[in-house]
């Protein structure tokens, strides 16, 4: 009873929802992406700094580019899913921060420095990552976050320099057998601790 | 209309809710820290590590050694909050594979190297944080995360070699002018390419 989100929400989002494996040949277009977007770019970030960035491979060609660098484990349900994003970090986020935080114009003075940068860019385009997450539940889709990839073969081939890729999700309605049963959480006495 | 989500929710988890820079007095209870973590600790993580761990600042003697390593624009709004949560990501979350992940017993050996152990750790104990502000949100709180501050400070006062702090979180009701003006954000296409 501690919680006001509608019970229903909470199951969409979090209880219910599950990482898919295997997704139907439904589509996914760019409308609901946009729809996601302007859901969860209102998700906090440090300063605003909003340093996600999306790549949503579609083409044939560049689907079959992207598996190459995936894990083994990860290469057929990439290949089968209806979309797969591509997850970075801009780590010349700081070029944005006059539009996107215009009451403080010598925010970005504070990131002349790069590694500055790329850490500052890490943490919150990872935060942002989870809220888009979220937000791809919130369309009543399923996402499969993947890590088990050659980052640095994923960055040369879709990226550049100045973006380091965090995840890439495949995006769609769950299909046969989407999941393994869930794994156990700790508990809460696991994990927090009060001082 | 391309989402499935209802709209108070999405109004309640992203467009409504602010990050709060003053509180009332009203307790946040462990009853409700306890419901938050309930909910959040299904977001998923790679291979279920769940590293988050979340250090409850209750005590004023604990919240004045706290504030000491907080920026200057952090200290009083942290001293005054209702409650204060330090997020770190736990750098022996291994030790927990054989509880977290267990139909994949040699998960944990993946981990022998401590680098990979941080780096993993830190990605996903941040997708939980991020899951954690949101479920701040469906309590009906607010949640004011701040990175101004000493981390190495922080980890020496209240952590210890294993853990890295990633946040400070302010949670309660937001009081009076809780909050500065929405500042924008980037449009879809400054976000998202299609290959």
């Amino acid at each position: 009873m501690s919680l006001v989100l509608d019970p229903a929400a909470q199951d969409l989002l979090f209880r219910e929802a599950r990482t898919a494996n295997t997704f139907t040949d439904e589509p996914v277009t760019d409308e609901q992406v946009q729809a996601i977007y302007d859901l969860v770019k209102y998700g906090p970030t440090s300063m605003n700094q909003s340093p996600l960035r999306i790549t949503l491979v579609r083409s044939a060609e560049a689907r079959e580019r992207l598996v190459q660098h995936l894990g083994d484990g990860n290469k057929k349900k990439t290949a089968a899913a209806p979309l797969v994003a591509i997850l970075s970090a801009d780590n010349e986020f700081h070029d944005e921060l006059p539009q996107l935080f215009p009451h403080f114009p010598a925010a970005k003075g504070f990131f002349g420095e790069r590694s500055v940068r790329e850490s500052s860019a890490a943490l919150n385009a990872t935060l942002q990552a989870a809220y888009f997450i979220i937000g791809v539940r919130a369309a009543g889709l399923a996402a499969g976050p993947m890590t088990g990839l050659d980052f640095e073969g994923v960055r040369k081939e879709f990226l550049d320099d100045d973006h380091t890729p965090l995840m890439v999700v495949n995006i769609g309605k769950p299909g046969e057998d989407a999941w393994f049963p869930r794994s156990p959480r700790l508990e809460a006495d696991q994990v927090i601790t009060t001082v």
